[in-house]
């Protein structure tokens, strides 16, 4: 791990979870999703076609990027081996493992659709046959695997991949100028360096970022040796891809969502371990254009089915959001590493906003259907499903919820950094000692947060704790002391300079009054609509408990009071939103068309958080809901 | 003419109109339209296409449906010369007429498609390819050029493909038990058996209802006997041409709006000519489902782009509203006849309605462009076109426009029947009597409607004039002398019952303020919103008068002031509407995600008719406007 910025991110195993949002659903990602997912590799045939032998020639026994989805799942496989040992996973993780052993060519090429079904078309096409995705997950879950077990096998195998990509592909003569049609290896091959070493790594990362959108461009070059005309190509415009223009230069967000901010999350990978600036203030412009226009209030990124991703400027529509769960995941991989390089608040409540909210929502509470698609309203017809054909969100949840601890904290030299709130105990290693640091709150559902700090002994550091952008009010005291937050309070975090002591208590409210969300005006169908949050958790009404459809009937009026309330029993324990609402009343047997308004009943709605939707009987959904003047 | 009921619809010809509405339209359509749709149909070869030497074989030089194209604008003309005689326009006709006798075989058929591309195909595929919803609008053309210019040619011709066409179908041993897949020729052919008074025609027609939909399905047992599996039909349900069930079973309406407008419009038709009372009961039916639960505010008809038609009860979207032209004018067709046959102002208000509203937005103002799809809301992206491959829309509203003046008036044995009001003169027989009827009005801008009747001699009758729907406080004098209406109102129409003599004088106010229209609750998406009428239009509010969008910013106030405006220079001089509004203001700069709601601003907007919407700037158009408390 590099030192050059201040903050540094901590590996996950560091923390261990007791709060009661994520840790029900760590266990769950364990003994149930690791277990369903593995099954479904098995059904669909994915484990089995990862042997070159399996119907060679057969396209249908086969797919272009099904090796990730099996990687994926050993990279979730890897963080809960590397917390829960667990000798049946393990093994199960080797006999796969294994089969990618013999799968690999001797001179390191390791993909089952080109090695089965088209082995003459090796790299022939980038632009859209995943074949370089395939292998970021290969090495993802490589690394991980390594680091959680010690083992090295896999570690080698995709390094001898990874070797054979940099002989091929490079701005040196002989090499071939490409780079990957569908973004991801960039980050992959930083994490490969961070494992290995081998700046080789490091530096094809770079070059690929480098390349990208240069001219002529290598996607038109590739097409045309295929003897295809470049123009005919579906997705019409590079922007689909990123490589419209060279990543320094790109200004706005636009194209495939999860390609882009895995791309995103490349930049701030090299720029931090190459101290290259400009990847970094390219990142902040994007990111700027992103959460100032096109971010939807649940997280969810990429508006359009289309192109699953970015359409204009404030077109943030309601049913037909697209917010695919792997952009909501990518977009927190990106915060994370912005926040690491930035040290600015701004990151983590956008990583904090899409890990509460639009990307768990991409499983289910008893973790065995899944969303790809995470809309903000539904007529009932929305479902989360038990796989897909294109199976990438199930893995990419999973592999988020396993390792989700690494978001909480970062530490420096001078520094404890506390990026979100949840029960639980860390170990970070601050001012030359050893720090357990200790959080007990009932934080989603409660903002009042007490730390306990518990150096090895006792030094003087800086305690970072990450004011979320939601608190308009927030307390701290330390050992009881009262600390006037005035002036204290930098790019978001409070900051408290003293010499800790084994014990030392930190007690941080965050009072988390349930509170209206307003879009800016240009966002044209959240006009006259208000969204519901509580802390981090944004709401949502469900059909089930407010059975009066169309649910755009009611109206909640500005001034209606918003009450919290703990349920317990529900949904695995959630705070619950209540309030007094108008109801339009339909006119039974009458006309479709009035001249005089519809009368309205007082009803009572309860919302719950947007998480958790579609965990009950299906119906219809709201996040937005109309606001009267009242 | 049948005198089963007792009020009869009359020819267009025995009316003038010389009002500010339609008289300009009847203009355009009769100087510019009739010549550029001429073009358009040489241009794309629609006219050549007719030769079957033309290109014999060659698909691309024809068009299964096309042969209609060219029918709708004989008919159009045929309409046009009936009251305004151009030697030149009817030299152009014949020529046409013979293209059309140079294509019909000696059996009598008439169909380009099956003459040049797929002679062997002929009546193979009723289900899929128009061949005789061709044959529709051939009769109709010429039943109408007929009657225009007394010349039987084309009459005799389409009379021989028509019993061509009766010699193959029908319920009697040995004919096939047939009918249209894009139902039509049952009007057709009750026009024909009233232009000729043959009862075949009729009898055909009453087949054709009788039959759709019985078990074993027709298209099911054509499909096999193409060797295709008819469960793989790409439009799935039967619901799609309404042959689901038998036409009398029906009492939703469902799938493509144009076939099952055009169906039930033939329905009430043959309910007319044989006194078939369980016809009429099912259009009673179908249409109240129509009329409460599927119908836009603007007369429009169709929500659905898939299926061209129906879905859902309630769902009435806004920009993806379908509403075809097409289906706007056979929903007048349909109310026309439902009018006749039962005397209720509810049919004449749905026809004044989409008359108004819905079906002549489907032609700019200029006469050269024409919208296929008439959506309630534009982002700025829907334009008129100046043609179509599939162009049966232009042919439709310009035939409906030549022959508008039909909707304004029944006669009866003792009765005169007025359904639109309007400037202009009107020829009835009524008591025995011929009565010259004149409207003094400014209709629809002004609500003040002077009557005078011009009997030939001193006679008894009842004048029936219709109280529109949308009027809250109609008053009326005869000859200067208020008449009290209470107890004089009967389904809808004023009934005035007397000796009527040479200069008698009606005055009948129908206050137009501007009004408020609410949806029913379960019409989701215009909860919280009101749309603006003034007498018989409906307005929208564009861009290009109301530069500040996106126009979902602006909030009406639910006790603002409407004020209507008569502008002389504007959209050929039409009223508009003047509201104070409430604007969201953006927050330049600012988060998209605010803690507190934007502020507003005053603003005064401009509505202007739906019926105009797309003549000038291109830009955002809304009809239903958001409403608020205040």
């Amino acid at each position: 791990m590099s030192a050059r910025a201040g903050m540094r991110a901590i590996d996950f195993t560091r923390v261990t979870l007791t709060d009661p949002f994520w840790a029900p659903r760590l266990e769950t990602n364990r003994r149930v999703t690791l277990d369903i997912q593995y099954k479904h590799l098995v059904e669909t045939g994915r484990i089995a076609g990862i042997d070159p032998e399996h119907r060679p020639g057969d396209r249908s026994a086969h797919h272009q990027f099904w090796d990730s989805d099996v990687a994926k799942w050993i990279e979730t496989a890897a963080y809960s081996l590397a917390v829960h040992r667990d000798g049946v996973l393990e093994a199960r993780v080797d006999e796969v493992i294994e089969r990618f052993a013999k799968l690999q060519r001797p001179d390191g090429y390791m993909n089952s659709w080109y090695t089965a079904v088209e082995p003459e078309k090796r790299f022939t096409n980038l632009r859209d046959m995943h074949e370089l995705y395939c292998a970021v997950h290969l090495i993802e879950a490589a690394v991980a695997y390594h680091r959680a077990t010690g083992k090295r096998r896999f570690l080698d195998m995709v390094c001898r991949y990874a070797d054979l990509i940099d002989s091929l592909f490079g701005a040196e003569p002989g090499k071939r100028r490409g780079y990957p049609g569908h973004q991801e290896l960039e980050l992959a091959l930083v994490k490969l360096y961070r494992a290995t070493g081998r700046e080789r790594y490091l530096r094809l990362a770079k070059y690929f970022l480098d390349e990208r959108g240069r001219r002529p461009h290598y996607f038109d070059l590739e097409a045309e040796a295929r003897g295809e005309d470049p123009r005919a190509w579906r997705h019409g415009s590079y922007e689909y891809n990123q490589s419209h223009l060279p990543v320094r230069e790109q200004t706005r967000v636009v194209g495939h969502a999860v390609r882009a901010l895995y791309m995103y999350s490349g930049m701030a990978d090299v720029a931090r371990e190459t101290g290259d600036r400009s990847l970094l203030e390219a990142c902040d412009v994007l990111w700027h254009n992103l959460c100032s226009e096109q971010l939807f209030v649940t997280g969810g990124v990429g508006q359009s089915r289309t192109n699953e991703g970015f359409t204009r400027p404030y077109d943030l529509p309601e049913e037909t959001a697209y917010c695919e769960t792997c952009a909501a995941v990518a977009f927190v991989f990106w915060n994370h590493r912005l926040l690491q390089a930035k040290a600015e608040a701004r990151f983590a409540d956008c990583m904090e906003l899409a890990l509460y909210n639009g990307a768990v929502s991409g499983v289910s509470l008893a973790g065995d259907r899944f969303f790809y698609v995470n809309p903000l309203a539904s007529l009932g017809d929305h479902h989360r499903q038990e796989w897909f054909i294109c199976a990438c969100c199930p893995g990419n949840i999973s592999r988020l919820i396993a390792s989700v601890g690494q978001y909480f904290y970062s530490e420096a030299d001078d520094a404890a950094w506390v990026h979100l709130y949840g029960a639980g105990r860390a170990e970070l290693r601050v001012a030359g000692t050893e720090l357990v640091l200790t959080q007990r709150t009932g934080y989603p559902w409660d903002g009042t947060v007490v730390l306990e700090l518990d150096p090895a002994r006792s030094a003087a550091f800086t305690l970072a704790l990450r004011i979320p952008g939601w608190c308009r009010a927030p307390r701290l005291s330390v050992n009881g002391e009262p600390v006037d937050l005035g002036g204290r309070i930098a790019a978001g975090y409070a900051r408290i300079h003293r010499t800790w002591n084994r014990g030392d208590r930190v007690t941080l409210e965050l009072p988390m009054p349930v509170e209206g969300i307003y879009a800016d005006p240009r966002v044209r169908l959240a006009n006259g609509k208000v969204a519901l949050r509580r802390g981090p958790i944004v709401y949502c009404v469900e059909e089930v408990d407010n059975p009066f459809t169309p649910l755009a009937r009611l109206a909640l009026p500005r001034s209606a009071p918003l009450e919290a309330v703990y349920e317990r029993d529900l949904l695995g324990g959630v705070v619950t939103v209540r309030a007094e609402v108008d109801v339009a009343v339909g006119r039974e047997g009458q006309a479709l068309y009035a001249m005089d308004p519809p009368r309205t009943e007082r009803r009572t709605i309860k919302a719950v958080p947007y998480a958790v939707w579609d965990n009950r009987a299906p119906g219809e959904m709201l996040v937005w809901l109309r606001e009267s003047d009242r």
